[in-house]
C-alpha cells in the first residue's frame, strides 16, 4: 500500500526566500565553507528541522543530520544529502537546493504520515566548494563517513592562508576527533546516498528536459600552475627566427589541444578540455615579445581512458612546440581525480521514480564534481538528480524554476520511499 | 684636407656613467618623457655641452640643441640626434647613444681644431618612449620641426592621465607656442639628420656585425585594444557544443595570424606579427570556460603591402572563428604608421664611411620606430646607424659594448664631417 506523497513546496520556498535573505552578500550568495555564511544556512535549516520534530545530529566535523526515524531503526538508512556552503557571490541554489529538496521531502512524508521502513537522514554536509575555500576533495563528506584523511586537515583557505583545521575548532567543531575518524556515519550503515543538485552546464535547458539522472561523476587530470618561459623581446626588432615567444608557443598548444578534444568528441568519447586560463604574464605589454605565460587546464571525463588521451598528445605536443619555438614548458603539479560512477540499482531506482511520477528526464553524465562522488568512492551506492538551471552555477544568475525543482525533488521522494520500504 | 677625427670616447664614457648613476631607479633606468628622469638627462649632457664651449638653445618644447658652428652658419645644417626619454625600468643605452655619438663626434672635431663647412647640431629631442607615456608618434621630433598636431598635446600621460601640455608647462616648456609650429628648426634648413641607436633586435649579435645602416624604419597597424566576447560557463558541465569560450577563439586566431606570417616570411616579406598581449580576463579561474581575453596585436613592416595581407587575413579568420566558437571580436581602434625609408645619399654616406673606417657593417631595416622617421616624414633627408646591442632595449639589460659603440659614433662622425664639408 504506497501513499500518494509529494514534496512540501511551502516549506522549500520559505527555505530558499531565508537563505537568500540572509546570505546575500550585495552581488550575490556567499556562504563560505566554514564561516559566518554557512554557518547562517545550517541554523537557518536546523529551524525547520526542529520544527519539523527530526532528529538532528551534529558530527564532529559539522555536518548536521536531520533524521526522519523509520520502523526499523536498525535497517540501513536512505541518506538525501548536498551541501549549503557556495562560492563566494555565488547563487541560491548550488547545493543547497539538493538539502532542500531533502527537507521537502520528509516534511511531504510526515504531511502524509508516512513512516519509512528504515530511517531517512536529510544530510547538510560542509565545505563542498573546495575550489572557492579550501583545495581539496569534499572534506565534508569525508568526514560524515569517518574517512577523510587527517593531512587535509592543514589545507589552507585560499583567500586567508588559515587551515581547514583552524577554521573548523573557530566554528565549534573538532579537527581532532574529525582526524581519529569519529563520524555519526558508516558507508556500511547506509542503503543509499541520493543528491539532488542543479545542472551546472546548459544541457537540460537546451534539450528542454527538467530532471537528468546522473550516470556518472567524471574523474579529471588538471594542471593549475602551468607556465611557459620564453624571452621578452623588442617586437619590432626581433625576427621570426630569433623569437621565443611564450604567448604564441601556448596558444599554440591550447589550439592543439582543442582539435585533438573535436576530434575525440567527434569519435564519441565524452569529455571536456579547457584552458580555464591562458594568459600572457602582467609584465607583457606593446611592442613586446611576450617572454612568459600561465595557463590553467581542466580535463575531465567519467571515462579516464579519454582524459589520458588528452594528456599524451599534450606530452607529444610539448617537446615538439619546445624545439620549434625555443620555449619551455613548465607543467607544474599535476593533480587528478578518479571517476566515480553512480550506482546501479540507484540509477535504476530514480528512473523508475521518474516514470512513475511522469517526469521527463534523460539520462546524463555529471561536469562537475559532488559530494555523491566521495559517497560512491566510499563504496555507499550513489545516485543523483540534476534539475534544469539557466544562467550556470557558481555565480549570482542561477535560475532554477521552481516548477522544474518540484519535479526533482518530487523524484527524490519517491525514490527514498521505494528504496526505504 | 680631411683630418683625422675620432670620437671623444672619454666624454662618452663620463655621460654614459653618469646617466647610469643619476637616473637609476632600483632596477633599471627611468627618465619619464617630461618628468624628472628626462630633465635630470638633459642637465647632465648641457653641462658636458657647456664646458665644449657649443651654442645652446633649447626650444618651446624642451628640445635641447647644441650647436658646433661652421665655416658658413647660414648653410644648412647637419643634425646629430636622438631622445633621452627611456621606459620605466629601462637600459641606459635606447636613446642616450644616439645623443652621446653626437658629443662625442664634435668634441672630437673641435679637439682635433676641425671647423666644419657648415653647422653641426647635436639635439637632444624629447619624448620619444610614446609607448610607455605619451601615445603618439614622435611628440618631441616633430615639435622640433615645427609640426606637431596641436591635438596631440592633448594627448594623456599612461600612467597619471595628464595631458603632454600640462606636462610640457610643469617643465618649464610652452606648449602654446608649439602648438602655433614655433620652432627653431626648419625641415628645409636641414641637410641632413642622423642618428645613431642600439639596434633593439638580436639580428647584428647573431651576425657578429658591430654596426648596421637602416634602410628604413617600418609602418606599422596595430591594434591595442582587442577584445573577445563569450561567455563564463561551468567547465565541467559545459559540453562542447554549447561553449563559447573567448579564450580558445583567441588563441586560434593568433596561431593562424601567426601560420600567415610564417607563410608570408618564407615567400620573402619583411615584417613582424606580434600578440604582445594575448590573456584571458582576469575574472578567469579554475572551473570556468573563459568568458572574456584581450589582446593587443603589433603587425610591422617597412612596406606596408605585407602588413595589409595579414589584416586581411585577420578580416577573414574573425568572422569565421565568430560564428564557428559563438563568440564576439571587438578590435577596437587601431592605430598606424606609414614607413619611413631612409635617404638614398645619406645611406650611401653612411656606407661610405663605413667603409673607409673599416668598419664591418650590414644594411637593415629597423624593426622599431625611431625619432629619425619624424625627420623623413617632414622631409628632411634622414638615416640610421644601429649599433649591436645583447639583451634587446626597453630593459636594464641592454648590453652595448663600448667598442661597438666607438665604431658606430666614429660612423656618426666621419658621415657628418663628410656632409658638412
Amino acid at each position: 500500500m504506497r501513499p500518494n506523497l509529494s514534496p512540501d513546496l511551502e516549506l522549500a520556498n520559505r527555505l530558499f526566500d531565508t537563505l537568500q535573505t540572509k546570505t546575500f552578500d550585495g552581488i550575490g550568495i556567499t556562504r563560505e565553507a566554514y564561516g559566518p555564511g554557512e554557518r547562517l544556512a545550517h541554523e537557518i535549516v536546523r529551524a525547520e528541522a526542529e520544527t519539523l520534530g527530526l532528529e538532528i545530529a551534529i558530527d564532529a566535523a559539522g555536518n548536521m543530520l536531520m533524521t526522519l526515524p523509520g520502523a526499523d531503526r536498525a535497517a540501513k538508512r536512505v541518506v538525501i544529502g548536498s551541501h549549503l556552503d557556495s562560492v563566494p557571490q555565488g547563487g541560491n541554489f548550488d547545493g543547497a537546493a539538493g538539502v532542500i529538496a531533502g527537507m521537502a521531502a520528509v516534511a511531504g512524508m510526515q504531511r502524509a504520515g508516512f513512516v519509512p521502513a528504515r530511517d531517512i537522514t536529510v544530510l547538510a554536509i560542509r565545505a563542498e566548494e573546495a575550489g572557492a575555500w579550501f583545495p581539496s576533495s569534499y572534506p565534508g563528506s569525508f568526514s560524515a563517513l569517518g574517512r577523510l584523511p587527517p593531512a587535509v586537515l592543514e589545507v589552507k583557505r585560499l583567500d586567508n592562508g588559515r587551515t581547514l583545521a583552524e577554521h573548523m575548532r573557530e566554528q565549534g567543531f573538532d579537527p581532532v576527533a574529525v582526524a581519529s575518524g569519529a563520524s555519526l556515519l558508516q558507508p556500511e550503515d547506509l542503503a543509499a546516498y541520493v543528491e539532488l543538485h542543479i545542472e551546472q552546464g546548459p544541457v537540460l535547458d537546451a534539450l528542454e528536459i527538467p530532471v537528468g539522472i546522473v550516470t556518472g561523476i567524471p574523474g579529471s587530470r588538471r594542471l593549475r600552475f602551468g607556465r611557459v618561459h620564453g624571452e621578452y623581446n623588442h617586437s619590432g626588432g626581433t625576427p621570426r627566427r630569433f623569437r621565443r615567444d611564450a604567448g604564441i608557443a601556448l596558444a599554440e598548444l591550447a589550439v592543439k589541444l582543442d582539435d585533438c578534444w573535436a576530434r575525440l568528441d567527434a569519435s564519441g568519447h565524452r569529455l571536456v578540455v579547457t584552458f580555464c586560463v591562458l594568459a600572457t604574464a602582467p609584465e607583457a605589454g606593446f611592442t613586446k615579445v611576450p617572454g612568459e605565460a600561465a595557463f590553467q587546464l581542466d580535463v575531465r571525463s567519467v571515462d579516464l581512458k579519454s582524459v589520458d588521451l588528452v594528456f599524451a598528445e599534450l606530452e607529444r605536443l610539448v617537446p615538439e612546440i619546445e624545439a620549434r619555438r625555443g620555449v619551455r614548458f613548465e607543467l607544474g603539479l599535476e593533480t587528478s581525480s578518479r571517476p566515480s560512477p553512480m550506482d546501479t540499482q540507484v540509477r535504476a531506482g530514480l528512473l523508475a521514480a521518474s516514470t512513475a511520477l511522469g517526469v521527463r528526464h534523460i539520462e546524463m553524465a555529471s561536469g562537475g564534481g559532488h559530494d555523491a562522488a566521495a559517497f560512491a568512492q566510499s563504496g555507499v551506492p550513489s545516485g543523483m538528480v540534476f534539475v534544469r538551471n539557466q544562467n550556470g552555477s557558481h555565480n549570482p544568475y542561477e535560475a532554477m524554476r521552481m516548477e522544474d525543482f518540484a519535479m526533482g525533488a518530487a523524484v527524490v521522494q519517491r525514490f527514498a520511499q521505494e528504496f526505504a520500504a
